[in-house]
């Protein structure tokens, strides 16, 4: 027993106790006289005093000696604190120390030990395993525990079977790319990592156990954007017997379940949009519903008065921006500068300001009478005080761009804030995408998803008007997580197959096994995954995830800390049967 | 909503209400006027009835189509059963069909669907979502389910945080070979696998987080024994500023609980015995202590009495069959060959019988008088109508050779009751042992275990007598769990690394970033790891794992349904910058 109590035990309770803690030095006030040591564990911090009068000579000594994060064990007596600490849960106490050991001394810390910190980001990556020891990125990695604690008891409750599927499966060229493994007992031969447990869990289905999750970990061999990891966490679900409203009304149980359960927040029944209709509305399939600023298009109301800007596009469309009017010509051209910047892509901005007095002031009163921009605003639900922003281009790109400058007047109007949770379900999602690139029909969601039963018929005629049920749940203008309906008939599975330019060969090469397993009673089944590592931090009121997992990887894939990836040997190599390309090499 | 009830819901309480169920067609029996069928889901087995006169006549005809594994929809009536089935929770009822509909029609299956299969290993294996069908199957799977879940409960309860690590880390050629993973962004460069979070858990600790636990897939690429898997699930576990009783008592509550929970078996304190007295007592250091027949070295009694073959021996050590001394000449002699078999690889097998008159029979009367071998029996506490099985040779190999023997009479008593549960503790393990082959020492453990630091002083002298506080969980004869007090002092870890052979550029190149951790203030740490599918397996009384894994691979790391691994694309290994030797390609 190196202690009796950890650093966030004591009060008053414990007066005149002999205790023995152990922990850091988090900071050290030498008097000369006196020593005070704020001693720190993942559980709290106590003050301890070491006295010239009461605490031995020896010990006294010592304590000289203690620097920042030193390791130490005392024992010592609880005493009352003169100048108590209200906003500590220790903050009555003391512990007058009368033994001292050091358990491990340190050499001073790269950067400070605080919640502010002093250390970049590289230096913290380094030295993950001291950024750790703060409190934000601490608590973030307790609250992530918590999170998954509440969902596993959720869904264990709810007749979910947690099941391990493997990790080591077949690589497969559809979706990203895969990380490999290669396989030293069948030579030449490679495993892939799953970059989700898609076909194991419908086999499961196909198997019977009719509800499944598991919180587990994918993997995708992607060129890294900002805030993405090469592996990642998932939870998992799926279900048997079920449709699309099964689901939906299962997994918002667990959404508002987490709520409550980890923010104390009750949501009401999570409001649902379609897909086109979010597009239409916000130009964004994960659209932020804590504020409007809804899109109003603007074509009937704008084109054909003479602007051309207006006149040759395929959409014109607006935002109402509430009470902005009040914007200076230098903030609206900064704004227009930002709109213009290459991440947006706009050729400019047309602005309306409602005036207080019921006039308008606007960049096209040149083109536009008085009335036609009291229209706009009618249309547009603009008052007075507030500042209309309309974009023009095509369809798909403008709705981008307006999305853009819409979250970024959120932003700028605090309107997004970490602390209200406003979930949406969007639905209806298009079961293909063209690929201009490979001039072919990518699966929206993934190959498995089932095709609505009235759209079947436009399977072969018009495949990029069918629509599937598929799913997202999106919290705060975040896909938090997605799922759909199976296919779970053979003939359709093939037919989808061919569709996305499968041949019979590949397909049954890389997927027979599923089409097989659909053969031999395969139930009707759906389910959804959610991103862990995304809806811990939005939960946790914050958009990046890197500090809600405890060894990210950085930006180039690599594990600066232990330094990952790493040359192997050249027999290691040999006993895989693989050789590294000499251009390569090099 | 495809049913309002599932198939194992429905009893007396439900009469004469209108019901859906789902599911599988277990079983089929047609009388002509009547069909019974037997509806299966994962929750049990309804018996729905057609009957000629009361079911429409298109459902009725339908319902003649219907063979095993079909999946299907029915609506009915609740009724009670004439002849009931006090064995099936729904036993007292039967459902009146009104409505079927066939959801998916199956294939007759490659093996029958039941508790005891036609089946053979591969093609269950191959058609494993079939498999899972069997309760049998997945039983084991719902059983691993709660198990899981009560082991999550129980630790964070006891304030352990679940926190992931990463999966993409580095090689180490210390242990088994690792699985790698290339790096398509770092040309040239590996990820690995982890074997287990050893290095990270501890980095947790030096990062304050004081209980850290995980269940975690873990990996390693040997050449496969039966009933290994190359990736495999451990309960990973570590404290900080603990000594090795802490571990112990926590773990020990763990297994306790665990023993309580999904068993209801209630277990005293666990035994503890020595590696040293494990090995002298046993022959083993995971004992079987569900039964005795406890080693008894009879050199002194049994050497220097003109019997060659034990006076050229090192070591002369018998155990006591309880009432085995009927066993027939027949019988012995086929004992004796079993150990002369070269799984065993004994010379000979020598025999006592004690008889009910006090008399002895021995296989070395000629050297040894009734006296002799009474006070063999005295010495074996061996009574009136048991038998004494003596081995002879060198130590290490004699003490194998006869655990071997203790088990398998063991197992022909019928002693290895799966459902007695007798834990113990094997504590002192020693920290290294000699390797012939490469002629230097191994840790018995792995690098990071601590020294007993009673033993400090003889790392440089004697290497091989230094005991580590080293521990293992044993369960049945079976290691369930294992673990170590870790060093935390960066000058221990590198001597350790000196002692196992590794250059100081070799220790600073793999395990630099731990010896960097240790001298920032490592706090004292240890922990333990438990085997998750083989504890599953020995608490649900089998000592096969392979069935408590959903999608287990074979003896040759293959996943034999989705026929993994697989060769991958040309341009994939190009992407990776890799080749196939051309030797091996062949």
């Amino acid at each position: 027993m190196y202690r009796t109590h950890n650093c966030g035990d004591l009060s008053l309770d414990q007066l005149n106790q002999n205790v023995t803690l152990c922990g850091w030095v988090q900071k050290n006030r030498n008097k000369g006289f006196i020593i005070w040591i704020d001693l720190r564990d993942r559980y709290g911090i106590t003050q301890l005093v070491f006295d010239e009068e009461r605490t031995p000579k020896a010990i006294f000594e010592n304590a000289q000696s203690l620097a920042r994060e030193f390791v130490i064990q005392v024992q010592g007596t609880v005493i009352e604190r003169e100048s108590k600490n209200p906003n500590m849960t220790t903050g009555a106490i003391e512990v007058l120390v009368h033994d001292l050991k050091i358990l491990n001394p340190s050499k001073t810390p790269p950067f400070t030990i605080e919640n502010d910190t002093d250390g970049g980001e590289e230096l913290r990556m380094q030295y993950r395993y001291l950024d750790i020891r703060r409190n934000p990125v601490k608590a973030k990695l307790l609250f992530r525990h918590r999170v998954s604690m509440a969902v596993r008891n959720y869904l264990s409750k709810a007749g979910f079977i947690d099941v391990e599927t493997p990790y080591l499966i077949k690589s497969t060229p559809e979706g990203a790319r895969d990380f490999v493994v290669p396989s030293r007992m069948n030579e030449g031969q490679f495993y892939a990592l799953p970059q989700s447990p898609q076909t194991f869990k419908q086999l499961l289905m196909v198997g019977g156990m009719d509800r499944y999750f598991q919180i587990v970990k994918c993997f995708r061999d992607e060129d890294l954007r900002a805030d993405r990891q090469p592996e990642f966490t998932q939870i998992d679900c799926e279900m048997a017997f079920v449709e699309q409203e099964d689901i939906l009304n299962q997994f918002e149980g667990l959404t508002r379940h987490l709520l409550k359960e980890i923010k104390g927040i009750e949501v009401d029944t999570f409001p649902r949009i379609s897909f086109d209709e979010a597009m239409k509305t916000y130009g964004n399939d994960k659209p932020d519903i804590r504020f409007g600023m809804t899109f109003c298009e603007l074509n009937e109301l704008a084109q054909g008065k003479g602007f051309s800007v207006f006149d040759s596009q395929e959409l014109v469309v607006g935002i109402t921006v509430p009470e902005a009017a009040e914007m200076s010509r230098k903030e609206i051209d900064a704004l227009i500068e930002w709109v213009k910047r290459p991440q947006i892509g706009a050729k400019g901005l047309v602005y309306v300001k409602c005036l207080s007095d019921g006039s308008f002031k606007s960049s096209v009163d040149k083109f536009f009478s008085p009335e036609d921009l009291a229209a706009w605003a009618g249309h547009c639900k603009a008052q007075a005080g507030d500042l209309i922003l309309v974009l023009s281009g095509d369809t798909k790109t403008t709705r981008t761009q307006l999305s853009a400058l819409r979250m970024e007047m959120a932003e700028r109007l605090g309107l997004r804030n970490p602390e209200v949770f406003a979930p949406l379900w969007v639905t209806d999602f298009p079961l293909l995408e063209w690929d201009d690139e490979s001039k072919r029909y990518h699966a929206m969601h993934h190959p498995f998803t089932a095709p609505k039963p009235e759209h079947l018929n436009l399977l072969k005629s018009d495949p990029a008007s069918v629509k599937a049920n598929a799913y997202d749940l999106v919290l705060n203008g975040n896909e938090i997580g997605g799922g759909s309906i199976r296919i779970h008939n053979q003939e359709l599975q093939s037919q989808m197959f061919d569709l996305l330019g499968f041949s019979k060969k590949e397909a049954q090469a890389q997927f027979g096994f599923l089409m097989d397993a659909f053969q031999y009673g395969a139930p009707p089944h759906g389910g959804i995954a959610f991103g862990l590592d995304r809806l811990v931090a939005i939960l946790g009121g914050e958009e990046t995830i890197r500090d809600f997992i405890a060894f990210p990887k950085n930006n180039s894939g690599r594990d600066v800390m232990i330094d990952a990836p790493a040359p192997i040997d050249d027999a290691q190599l040999a006993e895989l049967s693989l050789k590294i390309t000499a251009a390569k090499k090099e």
